[in-house]
């Protein structure tokens, strides 16, 4: 039996506001001036995102945990998920993801206020390329999203305590390590040219409040930019759905 | 049936001093002169304090591993702690965080001796403020304990072993990893700007200990700070704990 | 009851194809001018292709996850797997690692169009010694994929979930992330001299993309040095298994 | 039933030959001129030994997996383990240390050949102080041991899996990955002052190999230190047992 509309909205709003509270946090960390992270490298970086990522599936469990636009696309793909449920998913991931950067950006606040060079923050918030060449910047996006979701799809850890009807990462501690697993290897090999979106609501909500916060001397939140870590995600999950209804299992 | 008064005390002090004896250590190593961990950066100390908690929660099972005050905290305000049995975790957790900074200043003591920089000391003992704000550092403090306290309420990963009437952190590996990943999240994430105390115990008792200790040339506890680490852990798990009870679980 | 020929290819092929994805990918990430993770050093390199075995080998489930010539070599050794089924294994790991090689040169396209070294773009795709002298090089990846196959021979950790006739890394999130582990401590601890193929899959197939791939001014593909990284896996792991079938287990 | 003798020697050799090769290894990756490795920091390796620790123990499943002289005297001082189970134990973790320790020299002789400063190889086979001061540096071992053991006797993770009278690391990759991480968080903090030997097989063996083996232009064993890494650890294991057996558990 699914769960109730506002039910799912809830826990995936409180799992991916998890997962972008520390996931923004970690970049924050490491750019911001003054911080005691300050200059660590893209390890921290990617460690973090899988340990982020842990967190905020395991608070998402009544939900499955998707925290993903991507990841609930693929099971649509997969038709292991109703349409009628997808509204409530992405509602509760796309407002999660807002209010997890606000959060993030009142626990740095001394750092935002103090940082000397402001237009770096976006970074914080959002994913940008390291060389700007959308086409190909799409490429990269739909490559990694594809390595996650169709992991998620066939990966037997990610449905190992599966208890109802829809796949999802388990209900104990090992599925969501392994999606953890999976995760830091697609930033650590496939971070390098975009920095590794591969959420659609994990770059949009929080570029969106990167947008409308009173954030000090902010930059551009280079909106031109913003459909690539959007339909790149969808592409990659559509691909790996599709793909997986086709194998013998 | 809960654990005699004395039990819990000495479990929750082994614990809690076996994680303190950890953490301190890793900041001993990276700040002291001549160690061989000198200078490595903020990834070693966020993996090191995870372990550090795996460690110390498995030796503490028998009580259910809170080594934490705001843990106990936001068990009690959940409704899943009777309030007779505080005392005993207090008690434990507090004696054993003091304990374990005097073993890591033993394990320590000719680098402490050797250290041209005495003043940086507090640092391996005690949390403080990169920027200093003290109500902004209360926010960053609330937000990362509430992560943690919230974490633990709801994951079925803490509960996943659960064999009493109180929510612990399991009683397999399994569990313990669950909550080092996590603390490795939060401190990699929102521990910039305070060092994540996320914990009264664990930087009131190794002040304490500081305050008291003969080390070399030592400097100031700085008191004045020392109430953010204590007043902020537990604001932040009232919060997850009375958040916990609205929520339909 | 074995898979199928095709579905033992298709497998393999799927598995391999992620490890080499995201094994290249680490390494175009750390070597290519301007990714996000230029710099980083061997533990980012060596972590990554530990999560990417954990990835390519829990979608390769199905067909027991070998992924590697050197591991199906040694099962056959200690009389665990049946010649027939050895050609399939081959063509899909083959086939996979050369397919995995070219979507990590996709993914990074415009950093290999950027690069200002063309020829440091080999270690991407393929290992080499960093003091050349062939015989020892063989020596060093003999032990290295010595230590891998005899762990997955005896371990039980490997064999935990083990469902089927076939000695393999199980069916959960353990035994993936245990042969990650391993492949991690290899990496770290043997992976100095040679750069640690451990498996001629994973160097043979990215080193003929290397060669056939329009790579911008790409250097030599040293095919005098690939037999090294071929022989010494296989000596390796026949050396595993024919030990493990003296063993009193 | 306990193993026959020839099979506890066998299979501690086999887990300890394993656990030092890759440990030596990895401190021959960052020591030695021209690894590709070289100059990377301690992190790398503790994690390593962190790894190397559960692919060695994983092996030595059959015998429970001591690896480590200390390990068995705390369990012979918590009851737990029969006097004449010992000898069979200590010849095959000192054996195993030394053949594990010539395989690392024989992975990286080109590299100890091209070594321009033959003094420092010591280190990648025996531990030694980073200041020396021989009653701390004692007093270092013995917490650093009294932690470990300390766990493996309290830890359900360390006894989860067990189906013998012994308790040993436990039958699952789980167990092995618990003890791996314990590893890690003292190697991480309190390695800093000796380099956290631990265990007298892994600082004797190594030492006594680097004694008798052609490694080119090497320099002195420091025998006058290698009392401490065997002392410390063995009276930080009795205390542990000791300490274990007052316990109301």
């Amino acid at each position: 039996m699914p769960l109730p509309f506002w039910q799912t909205v809830l826990w995936e709003l409180l799992g991916t506001g998890t997962l972008i509270l520390l996931g923004a946090g970690v970049v924050a960390n490491t750019t911001l001036r003054g911080t005691l992270g300050h200059g660590t490298n893209w390890l921290l970086i990617t460690l973090a995102w899988g340990f982020a990522v842990f967190t905020g599936a395991s608070v998402a469990a009544p939900s499955g945990a998707h925290l993903n636009p991507a990841v609930t696309a693929g099971l649509l793909c997969a038709g292991q998920l109703p349409w009628s449920a997808v509204p409530a998913y992405l509602l509760g991931q796309f407002t999660g993801a807002f209010l997890g950067a606000v959060l993030c950006w009142l626990a740095y606040k001394p750092h935002f206020d103090a940082h000397d060079e402001p237009r770096a923050t976006l970074g914080i918030f959002a994913t940008g390329p390291a060389i700007r060449a959308l086409p190909w910047n799409l490429v990269t996006e739909v490559i990694g999203t594809f390595v996650l979701v169709f992991w998620v799809l066939t990966s037997p850890a990610a449905k190992a305590a599966d208890s109802s009807g829809v796949p999802q990462f388990g209900n104990s501690a090992l599925g969501y390590a392994a999606v953890a697993f999976v995760v830091i290897a697609v930033g650590a090999s496939l971070g390098g040219p975009t920095g590794y979106a591969i959420n659609p609501a994990r770059d949009l909500g929080p570029r969106l409040a990167y947008a409308v916060l009173p954030i000090r001397g902010k930059g551009d939140p280079d909106w031109p930019y913003a459909w690539v870590p959007v339909l790149g995600p969808l592409l990659g999950a559509t691909a790996a759905g599709l793909l997986y209804r086709t194998l013998p299992v």
